[in-house]
């Protein structure tokens, strides 16, 4: 399922990832975000080879219970292009 | 694809979406959020039945190219349970 990460504090929405239950699971108990890697079919720690991880402060689930909310203060940039968040490029509204 | 949707002023994440591109395109041109349902195969337009319009002020798409965060003025509740955010249900971290 979607996982929305959004900055503790700032509420900056940093990225999407995808949880699957193992991944919400390890999620919650080690307080770090932990994501199911849809195209090398693996988890990830978030941060565990760039050093920009995620401590978890809150996860909440929505009213259907298949996308989490995941609040984290988030350590260095959440994008790996170096962006603070993944989302850097607006498009026009035009109306 | 996922369309997180963030409220204007508070920062509060309010639901996740869908969108193809024919949403994506009637969103931008309207500036009305313009969804598809993936269980109804239809798009619809926030609030159209339930007056809870969504407002576009900003769309920006992340670094992939793949997710879009969709910045809205809401009107009335953004859920279908009447709660103003779709992610009112937190769960524990036990770390």
């Amino acid at each position: 399922m979607p996982a929305i990460v959004q900055e503790h504090g700032t509420g900056q929405v940093l990225m999407l990832a995808w949880m699957d239950d193992e991944a919400l699971h390890r999620t919650l108990t080690t307080g770090r975000a932990t994501y199911w890697s849809r195209s090398r079919n693996e988890y990830w720690v978030k941060g565990e080879t760039s050093g920009h991880a995620q401590h978890v402060r809150a996860v909440a689930v929505d009213c259907d219970g298949d996308t989490v909310l995941v609040t984290v203060e988030q350590v260095g940039a959440a994008c790996h292009t170096g962006n603070h968040t993944c989302f850097y490029s607006p498009l026009e509204v035009t109306s």
